[in-house]
């Protein structure tokens, strides 16, 4: 009776999607989803401002906003990526979104005819790769190495493909090979761009959370000739369920990413944005960010130490995270990817098939992505131990 | 240097944009909009839920959510509609969306393919016709009268067009006609959505805001064969700042705006779904929609007496709206409806050409549309003298 459109049939759900589906069944062991630990939330900041808000300024909360966000926050989030990132110049401009996904929707909607090609990390994260599959374009990944993608795939891929509109990246901490990307590399995917006239959509939802090392520069800071769309998020430092996000990118590109949002949603709810604005203006960010970063730095080390002891002698292999959320962690060839994540569901497990976040048909890999932000320690513990009796069915 | 996809550039800025972007300057008395009234928001109620809810569940506010909606407020949406206006069968299911404006885009994107039609009434809402044609939809009109659009150009352009998809009306109070849709049209409507195949897409913003007569049943109560999605929205009737509608449809169509929200914007923030869920469970919706019914009844008259006033001897020509918040105005043939708009604004009174809602790029109109939820008293008074004054240039 019903006829779907091209773009949706494009998603139709796959035998990965119905194991996704099994693992966020309640009752599970978390490792697969990517929710921030409820101790990471500013609490009692959000009930302060929540109450001042209603009380002081009921209407700004209540009444319409405009679609390209909140003035006062654009100019703060502005300054915040100026001053912090050395990110955006006079030729750039920012909209807020409704979470990061919009950015890479809008991103999409703008610059994108169905039939163009955007070239990814492959693997790399699922939300943003079907965004692009529901504009019906075709999807070319750089395979990950442990410093970032190939570079030379992409090069490769510049010359082989026509119509290229954007080089989908995230540089930190990447989801869901947790690879911080070089600052060589950093540079290289720059040059190539400018060199083949491509626009970078440059996805940095975790760039916040480094458990290690020095912070790198974003490609944005490099971005002297108006090439790149960063997307940033409070969904990770602040909380996820306000939806909160920004594209900060070149002012003709956010001129039509407002048009575009107008037809989505028209704006961001204003509660959301006040209240982000707010923290960003009356509290300690810098403070609270150092906070989460060592819940997660101290999950991070639970779940390394924790898979290492279970996969003794298994042949497992991970590379520890030095920031993030999630762990890439490889199978031996004798235990087989689909049927090691259902198992492991069947035990309440809840895993990710690596699979599902490669970027093109055929490729192949035998990996699990497994996240340590959500589970409590004593999850940890108990899915690790699990997981250890799901591989001896091997 | 930048190259944007043809659906943007099918939005591009037109001489009505401009027009529309300079009656949104601030000073400027609000004629044009659609905001609600501030003194029609029930803020006690929301400084209450919001401290309860964060005092209470936090975590609920702060952490992701699934995309359809928060559970049980789909449930109590679904329950609202079902025993409140005879809405939804056990086919049905429900989305909690981004607004209504949303529910317009999932359900071209899930339906639609490029240069497919969508016939809607002339004049309509501008924020769905740009949502049309950002999927690059060709639009055809049917032409609005006293008691809803002309059918019979309806049974005409589906007998002509190939690959309609959608029949897009707002029964209730038309943006921006003002009319109410006869009960007949509404059984011819949906007799003629069956017969051809084709579904409707219902918009019901401001049903509830009826200031005479009886409720008219909706089309979706006459849906016995699944062809309906009823697009509804808490934005008139509680706040258009949290942004929440939803889409009552049946379940293959929400299984598949499910799937594309995710590619959106992941889900509706939580703070925004748990205000609306508390808002029905415990306090007297319908005891609000009762007080607001009275400030726009009123604002209502204010304005129809003063624009007879002002327009006396004029030729202006305008039926009083029975409900919602806009008034429709013919101008006489010798009043410039453009030059009439201008100069409206360069003396501070922003009214809306009727050209902006016109759905085909041939037809033409002499009309302003009128906002009377907006301004204040003082302001209905103030702008009316102004219009009438603007009057005397011809």
């Amino acid at each position: 009776m019903y006829s779907f459109s091209n773009r949706i049939s494009a998603l139709q759900p796959s035998a990965i999607r119905e194991i996704l589906k099994a693992t966020s069944q309640p009752g599970m062991i978390p490792f697969a989803a990517g929710n921030p630990a409820p101790e990471a939330f500013p609490t009692q900041a959000v009930r302060e401002i929540s109450a001042r808000l209603l009380a002081e300024r009921p209407v700004d909360v209540l009444q319409y906003g405009v679609t390209e966000g909140y003035g006062p926050l654009r100019e703060r989030v502005k300054a915040y990526m100026k001053d912090g990132f050395a990110c955006g110049g006079p030729d750039d401009d920012l909209i807020v979104t409704s979470g990061a996904q919009q950015v890479v929707d809008l991103a999409a909607k703008v610059l994108c005819n169905e039939g163009d090609a955007v070239i990814a990390e492959t693997p790399s994260f699922i939300g943003s790769l079907n965004t692009f599959r529901s504009y019906g374009l075709r999807l070319r990944g750089m395979p990950m190495q442990a410093d970032g993608p190939d570079v030379a795939a992409l090069e490769r891929l510049l010359r082989e493909e026509k119509n290229v509109r954007l080089i989908y990246v995230i540089p930190n901490y990447q989801n869901p090979a947790g690879t911080l990307m070089s600052l060589e590399k950093r540079r290289e995917i720059y040059a190539l761009a400018r060199r083949f006239g491509v626009m970078i959509l440059e996805d940095n939802p975790y760039g916040d959370l480094r458990y290690e090392g020095e912070a790198l520069p974003s490609i944005k800071s490099m971005d002297t000739d108006g090439l790149v769309i960063y997307a940033g998020s409070f969904s990770k430092i602040l909380a996820p369920g306000i939806r909160v996000g920004f594209a900060l990118a070149p002012q003709p590109v956010i001129a039509k990413m407002t048009v575009g949002k107008q037809a989505s949603d028209v704006h961001t709810p204003m509660f959301s944005q006040l209240l982000v604005d707010e923290w960003m203006a009356n509290y300690d960010v810098a403070g609270h960010i150092k906070t989460i970063r060592a819940i997660y730095r101290r999950k991070c080390a639970v779940m390394c130490e924790g898979l290492a002891k279970a996969g003794e002698g298994r042949g497992l292999s991970f590379v520890r995270p030095r920031g993030g959320i999630f762990l890439w962690c490889a199978l031996p060839a004798e235990i087989d990817m689909l049927e090691f994540t259902q198992t492991a569901a069947v035990n309440r497990v809840a895993v990710v098939p690596g699979a599902a976040f490669l970027v093109e048909p055929g490729e192949r890999v035998n990996a699990v992505r497994l996240n340590f932000s959500t589970p409590t320690d004593a999850q940890l513990e108990e899915g690790l131990a699990i997981l250890a009796e799901v591989m001896k069915k091997w």
